[in-house]
């Protein structure tokens, strides 16, 4: 049997679950309450924060200035550790921006968008629903599984 | 007069000139045949290239390989100058996964999203349309400049 990933979901967010399993994703969330992130993984080696953002919650998030504060915050835990292979930090925005229900020109949700990708050296990744963000949830965890893995090997046979 | 900005447009691209003309972006292309990318922005300390991939395009080239083959060519570049403050580069994506035309399971799309995101290091956007398209080219642009600036005077601090 395959072992199923851990990750640590903070306790503000909802019940993903059966969601998962209903989708056999072989993941298993420990609820947590997070400083930083809604979703967590880290096997010690590969370290990974993700921040989910239902379309309008990152427009309330502009303009109330949440999401700049948590761009700061994850571009420093990416400073850090940048040389030990440490927090990978990651948006996504579950939602298109056309369906957005707050008041705010799409050049300044597309400006933010820019804005934490170059200035805070953020990955932003948009889905269009929840079946879509666990995917890519366990897709990137996979994916820097392997990438880590394999600098291991080499740095290991230098 | 504000100065335009200067970016060289694969020969292969649309005509554009007129949509950011009406739109007051301050961009002036100028056309060439590129070997990698669409769009590039060279100063001569930023330096950007920038894929433009409509979503069925995007699907193609992710069936033809052509997708994974570009990915790794930006993640040569950008390791090749990553001590220098080189090549930086991004894909934007211009229309929704819901939309595509092209006969590939969504997983297979969002999963080379996050191939491309983790393993080869690039940025990758999504937008709905070309004006939106044009407008996160534009900031992208301003926001890199700005932040070279700020890393050139710290340095020169130093």
């Amino acid at each position: 049997m395959k072992q199923k990933i851990k990750i640590i979901q903070d306790t503000r967010e909802p019940e993903m679950q059966m969601l998962v399993d209903t989708l056999d994703l072989e993941i298993e969330f420990e609820k947590k309450k997070l400083e930083i992130g809604d979703y967590v993984y880290d096997d010690g080696f590969n370290r990974i924060i993700i921040e989910r953002k239902s379309i309008d919650d990152f427009c309330l998030s502009i303009l109330d200035g949440r999401i700049t504060e948590q761009g700061f915050k994850m571009e420093e835990l990416q400073k850090i550790n940048e040389y030990n292979d440490g927090w990978k930090c990651f948006i996504i925005i579950v939602g298109n921006i056309k369906d957005r229900k707050i008041d705010i020109h799409e050049n300044c949700i597309l400006g933010k968008i820019a804005s934490l990708v170059v200035k805070h050296n953020i990955k932003v990744i948009q889905v269009n629903d929840e079946f879509q963000f666990l995917w890519v949830l366990k897709n990137l965890i996979d994916k820097i599984q392997i990438k880590g893995g394999e600098e291991n090997a080499k740095n290991s046979n230098k």
